[in-house]
């Protein structure tokens, strides 16, 4: 593998994915639905940070496949559901319709609620990889993981969408709150998951896997500050879905909470900063191993779309 | 325990399912959604065989409370999302006003979004009991069966709500797959898990819970086709939802897709019939472990709502 992208694992992760979705036995229907969701491209980033995370940890990074499935699963759900009409009401998502513009509200719901639950297939069965099945404590940490990550991105749309149910005081703690479970958690999740992984290849102790749980956080919020830029100063052209809508629907977002304008925009800028020295400093305990990781943060840190 | 009842154990499935929301960490707002779905009574027909199936296949009852939260969580998951504007559109529940009317639609998705996504959480962890936690194998396997048995209910709605999806040549086909998925699948999974939750206190043998398994597929259809009847002949005061739906939705039934009319609920009856003593035929070899399950069966078979 290339160290220099943390991306070219990509061929291997989508490979994953599509031959995961191919032998669904759901129905037609509802397998067509789960594709078009799943398999219309994204950045991959939580299956890319599992994988990499793995690899950090001592493993061999294939054996973090079935969270990488898992975690893209839960990603792809929360954004089906995200872009309902009752909630962002979104038309447009990776360049293409969302998927109840495409299909129906009815089946948007539903093909949600599939991805959700399937989710937890490859972390317990053989589905994604023969050799997790095996290892019943490593399943248990990994659904785990996953419900509290799931769990907590939900309560963060709730804060998000549902105005004045977001817990703390100032704007800026409102929004830490919200970004931390919306975004963060699954992030989190994605290094933990991966890192937990490890163990299968005789990596993964606990303490490793506790760093880079911080590790997470630190770049869970940067990815969603970096986001909440985006979203205020990228064309949707460029970006593949609307932008802007975060002004236009009165969200409070990091740039607002720091007052807005110029000024907002450069104390965001700072925050990533600081956020990004937080989770290289995680990854110093991994010497070379975690190399990927590091042009990971670097690239989100300076991303535009 | 009196076990001319098998519903004297409501009270302890009571206690855990709102013992588990208390504790729930998830802000405030979501957990009041979850409650208000969770905790408004129904009959609680999952848990109750999850109960019951663990005593027959040699168990501890009260091993299963893990499942039983989990499997509560599910069902009530199905029924919040089943209820929206884009699926059913029902305005009433348990003779009040359904999630979406109540706390918006937004919160809605989101809350059924949670519970799915919680169930997994007594699973594998001590939220629920700190017995089963410590059991690598049987979380697997109870995570399984509930994946397995929340995606076949689905995609039985997938088949249910979307016209052209369900697979079948013949009307009777047709809604034999519907409901083997939409209501199947899940009191299939009440009856293994409550059976695989036996092995907490030494019982819950393989051959067991395949049978509670079959038991479950024959209870799983008697209850759709009766509930089919229940929407048909009686009047929505005394079920506490709205009935004559289906027909109206011009959805497929068991009545209708036997004809329809009088001769159409006759042979329903006779199909319930059949499959009550299906179900009765596979408790034999638990002998007098199973007179709960026998009970509920015959509960079951005859109830008008």
């Amino acid at each position: 593998m290339n160290r220099g992208d943390p991306f070219s694992v990509l061929p291997l992760i989508e490979r994953a994915l599509t031959s995961y979705v191919e032998r669904l036995d759901v129905g037609t229907r509802l397998r067509d639905a789960i594709a078009y969701s799943l398999l219309s491209g994204g950045k991959r980033l939580r299956p890319v940070l599992a994988w990499h995370a793995c690899e950090a940890a001592g493993g061999e990074a294939v054996d973090a496949l079935p969270a990488c499935v898992a975690l893209e699963l839960v990603h792809c759900f929360s954004l089906v559901h995200d872009d309902l009409p009752a909630m962002d009401d979104d038309d447009l998502r990776r360049g293409i319709p969302t998927l109840h513009k495409h299909a129906g509200e009815a089946m948007a719901i539903l093909a949600g609620d599939a991805m959700m639950t399937l989710a937890f297939e490859p972390l317990t069965t053989d589905a994604v990889s023969p050799k997790l099945g095996k290892r019943g404590e490593l399943c248990v940490r990994l659904v785990r993981d996953l419900v509290v990550a799931t769990t907590g991105m939900i309560s963060g749309q709730v804060y998000d969408t549902i105005p004045g149910t977001a817990p703390g005081g100032s704007a800026l703690e409102r929004v830490r709150v919200i970004h931390k479970h919306k975004t963060g958690a699954l992030i989190r999740a994605s290094c933990t998951m991966g890192g937990s992984c490890a163990q299968l290849s005789g990596g993964g102790r606990d303490e490793d896997v506790a760093a880079l749980g911080r590790f997470g956080d630190a770049v869970g919020l940067m990815f969603q500050i970096v986001d909440d830029l985006i979203d205020l100063e990228q064309p949707s052209e460029l970006v593949g879905k609307r932008t802007g809508k975060d002004e236009e629907a009165g969200k409070l977002t990091y740039p607002l909470a720091y007052g807005g304008g110029a000024e907002g925009a450069r104390q965001c800028r700072d925050e990533v900063a600081k956020l990004k020295a937080s989770a290289l400093a995680e990854l110093d305990r991994f010497g070379a191993k975690a190399e990927a990781l590091r042009e990971l943060v670097d690239f989100l840190a300076t991303r535009t779309k």
